[in-house]
């Protein structure tokens, strides 16, 4: 134990000296938030499969309950209870287009996590740092319950719970709790809580604020931990995942189809069905509902007494209760659609629920087809200030304000970037999965996976901390 | 699976360059003798303490079900279901005495194994070869179903079912089912099934023959493949088996006193008490049973409605059925002792089983205090072959013969040897332990463990192997 105090308070100093501007001291964020014991009681596990490029190194790090894919390296290190999801890693070989100049990655791109800490963090795509291809690059940052670092290089950073970094890089930035932040090159950047900012340069920007009162409602920080009805949501279904922990190989009750996946370390409750090019990711929770072809639940997200008439996408974290999605609906991060057994969500066809969505419903609320949601939501009325038909969001050129919501730019590149971006996500996921090689995605590749399970030092001056590991592929030219 | 198969051919052809002399093919005994698919079923597992020196390295093998403790190499070869317990290598700086002169180690002793095939094995202790006392090397060797190698570095040796080697060098060897060989540097020799061969080189050596009619009754080869009473004995019990590692962590059923350590892979059964001291090993079998203090079962032992007074040592693969053993009574490797509900039997204080013996009870049998016992025993008037009090075989020199047993050379010597042996096994699994670091041993030592699961490839060209995997110790002073 004492070597893993001693690996807090190094990673504190690092993080603390990248955010002398903006000023924050993580130490009290960090300092005892995970108790003692529990450092050395959950186990990690990393994914074994022919489907993706492997290599894990674990170096003097901490890493108990969190899962691992692909490529990555973990050095001096705490990840607790997170998701490494190097699936989505580039290849070597591959071409990248930036700036009208085409560059070859010379390797397998790796996630590569130094001097940081991350509690409950989900990081998944690969960097959109052109100066890094082959990096997916985490250093000296501290990021909390449920952020989401997604294609973003974060060095030096601070991201507080349900934070979410997307496609960006980010130096020297400290991003509020459950703020968005999509937006290019960020630089000693304090971004408040609630913010949702979508920024492409050149083409637009898009700003929505969370008043501060209502945010508090559902997350807040008291005395550096976060509190709150997200939180409560969270901590109330956790007992649920200990049976599937504790299994070596623990199994579904549900059938699941051709081309479809459901990770052995998801949650499965009541009478769930899942049709086809269906992918229920690890860590994702599934009550009452049912999943047509295609539909998906990616890591931390939570379906419950819900219907998915297919195609339907549901983001990382994003949580989905007593609703009724037509088809290619998008549920975009940590979204918290908080229908009722009396006061159903119904969302039509092609609606897109930005990220960070908050509908918690007093009364039965209807969304109609293809329309762009965002913000704070409780009633049918809520929707005439956050929520405008995509078509009339595609035709914007200039300044627009409705409610706390401002954008500036061009409306169609916003609308078919993200039509755009929904499209390859159901590509990546397998939704289109005809049978052939070429239309597979993580629901076939899944498939054929194997978990192997790691341990720390279980007591002593070790205690918690796991010791050096390289797994490598097999090359077969070997024998 | 296809690399499996090329690895399998791999194996067998270097084993069968290594036997042209005695001649012996081992492919016929290996092919198709594990299931295709169990390769990839079932999961490795590597123990995690602070409490022995740590390194592991899999390079293209397959290791399914196998136990690895301590520093081990693994490089093209398969281990199925097997121990490799690495917690009496010697370590680094230790003096070993040989021919007057004391050497001292310059590193570590790692168990090195290479090209090899092992089926249900165990490997314990280290190496007695003076020349490679940094390793314990098995390599080009094949080793079926419960053979023991014990101390014993083995190259271009085979093994047949119940084989063991102990605190030997074999080169070059093929050792019959059933017997048991300790008996210094061997090179190029055929041994008979069911020899027991102790031999110390100018000291004495003590030889006994298994009639061929009674061990085809326990152990046979029939088509390359494993038969008899012995092979029905574990078949019956596997299944008791299957749930403890089914579990990420399992758990016992049994209060485990201060001192005394339970393997979470041991199965208990029935109502079995643990004192003080008692060391369980992992895939030790007890139903029914009282361990006194200071009594250990090894790996594979079967203890079924049995009662130890205490201090008793069962080794590797003893199986004790109703059993009363006084104090201090050892039951060497693959020794069936095979008591029924109406035929007990009573093993008097200080008695000594010698490996391989088997006891199969036709009526009631008492073995007084301090006697020497070995070979085939279903009656009590048996003993009268195959058994002397220790006093009367410490005083015997020269020529000795009792039934199928001959003994040439010093008897006092092999008692001392046997005697000191003993009180060295009880010390290093920790039966004399009273609280203080220097009496600690194996049982005090494995309570602070974790266990690490590894899993193949389960599908495609790779399936059954493991990539590439290097497990090595956490330097505290990296921080």
């Amino acid at each position: 134990m004492k070597q893993l105090n001693k690996l807090i308070n190094h990673i504190v100093n690092r993080v603390n000296v990248n955010l002398r501007e903006p000023l924050v001291d993580v130490g009290p964020f960090v300092q005892d938030l995970i108790p003692k014991d529990s450092f050395a009681l959950y186990y990690a596990f990393y994914a074994l499969t022919n489907n993706h490029p492997l290599k894990f190194h674990f170096r003097h790090s901490s890493v108990g309950g969190t899962y691992f894919l692909g490529k990555c390296k973990v050095n001096h290190s705490i990840l607790y209870k997170s998701d490494i999801r190097g699936d989505e890693l580039k290849r070597k070989g591959s071409i990248v287009e930036c700036n009208g100049q085409q560059i070859k990655l010379r390797d397998d791109e790796v996630i590569k996590i130094r001097d940081s800490f991350l509690m409950k963090t989900l990081v998944h795509n690969n960097s959109h740092d052109p100066e890094n291809l082959e990096a997916f690059k985490i250093s000296n940052t501290v990021s909390l319950h449920y952020a989401n670092i997604h294609g973003t290089s974060v060095e030096g950073c601070f991201l507080e719970p349900f934070a979410s970094v997307d496609l960006s890089i980010c130096h020297d930035c400290a991003v509020g709790a459950y703020s968005y932040v999509q937006a290019g090159e960020l630089s000693h950047k304090r971004i408040n809580p609630g913010r949702i900012w979508v920024k492409a340069d050149g083409a637009f920007e898009f700003n929505y604020q969370y008043p501060e009162e209502i945010l508090n409602k559902y997350i807040r920080m008291e005395n550096h931990r976060p509190k709150g009805i997200l939180m409560d949501f969270f901590d109330e279904r956790k007992e649920d995942f200990i049976p599937i922990y504790s299994a070596v190989n623990p199994e579904n009750i549900v059938d699941v189809p051709d081309g479809a996946s459901v990770s052995p370390y998801a949650v499965l409750k009541g009478e769930c069905k899942v049709e086809k090019n269906v992918l229920i990711a690890q860590r994702a929770y599934l009550e009452d509902s049912y999943m047509g072809p295609g539909a998906n639940a990616q890591e931390n997200c939570y379906i419950i007494n819900s219907t998915y008439d297919g195609d339907d996408v549901t983001a990382h974290g994003g949580k989905v209760i007593h609703c009724h999605l037509g088809r290619q609906v998008f549920v975009g991060f940590n979204s918290f659609l908080n229908g009722k057994e009396d006061c159903k969500i119904e969302i039509g066809t092609g609606s897109i629920i930005m990220p960070h969505t908050i509908i918690d419903a007093i009364e039965p609320l209807k969304i109609p087809d293809n329309f762009l949601v965002w913000g704070y939501i409780s009633k049918q009325e809520d929707l005439e200030m956050h929520s405008i038909p995509l078509s009339d969001f595609a035709a914007l050129k200039g300044q627009f304000r409705l409610g706390n919501m401002t954008f500036e730019g061009i409306g169609a590149k916003f609308v078919d970037g993200f039509r755009h971006r929904i499209k390859h996500i159901l590509e990546c996921n397998g939704a289109f999965w005809d049978g052939s090689e070429e239309t597979a995605g993580h629901a076939q590749q899944t498939q054929d996976i194997s978990f192997n399970i790691l341990q720390p030092y279980p007591e002593g001056e070790l205690q918690g901390l796991y010791p050096e590991l390289s797994i490598d592929p097999l090359e077969p030219s070997d024998l």
